[in-house]
């Protein structure tokens, strides 16, 4: 038996232990078949089928209507910055987007180079620490979408609302919290999410995408970054990240026998509770982001003194606690609590965070 | 003990067992750290040694010189035939292509959306059956480079030389026989290849590029297409394929293992000096390609009565040879046989074809 630590990672990040389980065993001899299933064609029926499988899971996870498009893509949420104009924003349109943080930024940065951007709201105002009302808001009058992260990474701040703009199409970076607690698909024009926090290893992307969005590429649109040709092609325009596709896969066979999304997100509102409830008791530990902005997945958290930035990381360290430091631009640690990170994980971390201070304080 | 299969699939293709069998090992738990190589940070100390690892192993086996960076992208060479007009080709410049069948066309195709390029050469003109010699080419006077597919994995057409077109940059697209047999990397300005075939999982596109080509990119190009960002951050500009490149990793140790490129040249011609003979010997199978320009690494083959490929194919999987099947726009049967791909794979199916001539001939 391999000892598995506790991973607080931000991505790649933790993976279910039962999954990487069945990938070991499945690593030379696929049912018998006598090869991996990277070594498969892409077109074998038997690739088809997991394919397929993969994205029925998917679409059942998150009630996928069906006038969505689920497509399994490469690149990161990074190439998306760009796919996203290319395929939606009219060369003489404009486009909203909500700045909360490093990676709406990025989003909006990426996006000027191709069109008018018109940023309608800035955390910056609250120092990052808040997402402004949607009263606040200044929005276009005829924007191409709306597009903003529902969760930041590396800030810690995520909606627990979903905006309301009519009919702007919704454009949702939710690369790491999708698939933590329900969503309506319906109210989004278009989701996407790099793999490698809730879904699987990275170098995959999974977007959806209502079908009337397909079909407005600008001609200067590179063929692999066309929604409508990776979705008219089932995502085998060419050789998808068959294995990446494969164990996200998995993942999302994992998550329905946990009961699905609602059940994980009963989980994770008790492993974020337990671990903001931690950081607010204390003098010792905080977190400053407004309440009904925390993040569920990704919970920065500062020691009273950074000097003891480093004998906290060794102590978790030789506890089997890894990967707290935090972002090197926000500093302190950060705990990154996705689906394949269990409650006993936090329990742990908490024990440990109590005894540190003990010790310290 | 898994029992694996002798699998002829043109990609996503065989990979070494050995390769498979220490990935299975290190699944869950890399070398005592508790986690797996797929839930570390790109950034984590033990990550990065990963893939500075992957990189100078493949370095050496190409001996790549130092004015040369090493890529490891995603994609597929698909995005590839944009990004290099996009990275290379100025707006009222001209490229030269040379067209040998299915994969370079797709080539040609998509640089003409981004600009002018001049067919300098195609092999239509011989059924793609051969490739026309370098004195009948119609080069540009001031090309911006000139690309060409060293290997067709479909057609089963390959260069056995290096086209000499003075100071133009060679742009080559090594997907199928890159890591095959010894290259000269100073012939080229850039050798891209897709993993799936001799190098790794699919996701995964390597791409050497002399550093004077970098950072000529053209404003419209999305940042994640551009060369010189990819160059400039090792190739972590966002997170990477972080498990293809680790397993990319242990396919250069394992060819290291082997005694590099030039043994294992020695094996590939064995391989397909047997497989050639055995079609050639025989008046049951036919290949067309004129022999200068048959692959050493994609055989394709019909046999005299296409009603018998059926009764082949079956015949074949039940001895465990698998993926037979020629591409659907040639017809027949189709071995390829990579790096991956034994002589004892090789001598396997040579014994099957004999045995089946005998009883349908």
């Amino acid at each position: 038996m391999s000892k598995r630590a506790f991973n607080f990672c931000a991505g790649p990040a933790a993976l279910p232990t039962a999954v990487l389980e069945r990938a070991q065993a499945e690593m030379l001899d696929w049912q018998g078949k006598g090869l991996s299933v990277m070594e498969m064609s892409h077109r074998s029926d038997e690739y088809v089928a997991i394919a397929e499988r993969a994205e029925q899971d998917l679409r059942d996870l998150l009630a996928i209507p069906s006038n969505y498009k689920v497509l399994f893509l490469q690149g990161g949420a990074s190439q998306q910055f760009a796919e996203i104009p290319l395929n939606l924003l009219p060369e003489d349109g404009v486009a909203d987007y909500i700045d909360t943080g490093i990676w709406s930024k990025k989003a909006i940065e990426e996006a000027q180079r191709f069109g008018n951007v018109n940023v309608a709201a800035s955390a910056k105002a609250y120092d990052y620490f808040a997402i402004p009302g949607q009263n606040d808001w200044q929005l276009s009058k005829k924007a191409a979408y709306l597009h903003y992260a529902s969760n930041e990474t590396i800030g810690g701040l995520q909606f627990d609302w979903v905006p309301d703009v009519g009919e702007t199409p919704l454009v949702v970076d939710m690369s790491s919290d999708i698939l933590s607690r329900p969503i309506d698909v319906s109210q989004y024009g278009l989701i996407y999410a790099g793999a490698q926090k809730n879904i699987g290893p990275s170098g995959l992307v999974v977007a959806i995408v209502r079908e009337d969005l397909l079909g407005r590429a600008r001609s200067s649109c590179p063929t692999m970054l066309n929604y409508k040709v990776a979705a008219d092609n089932g995502s085998m325009y060419n050789t998808p990240a068959t294995y990446s596709w494969y164990l996200s896969g998995l993942v999302f066979e994992w998550l329905k026998e946990q009961g699905g999304v609602e059940a994980i997100a009963k989980v994770n509102r008790t492993k974020k509770d337990l671990l903001y409830k931690a950081i607010d008791a204390s003098d010792f530990y905080s977190n400053p982001i407004t309440h009904n902005a925390r993040s569920w997945m990704n919970v920065p958290f500062r020691l009273a003194d950074d000097k003891l930035d480093k004998p906290f990381l060794a102590g978790a360290e030789a506890r089997g606690l890894l990967n707290l430091k935090g972002h090197r631009s926000v500093g302190g640690m950060r705990a990154s609590i996705y689906n394949a990170v269990g409650l006993d994980a936090v329990e742990a971390l908490v024990a440990y965070m109590a005894e540190f201070e003990k010790e310290h304080a």
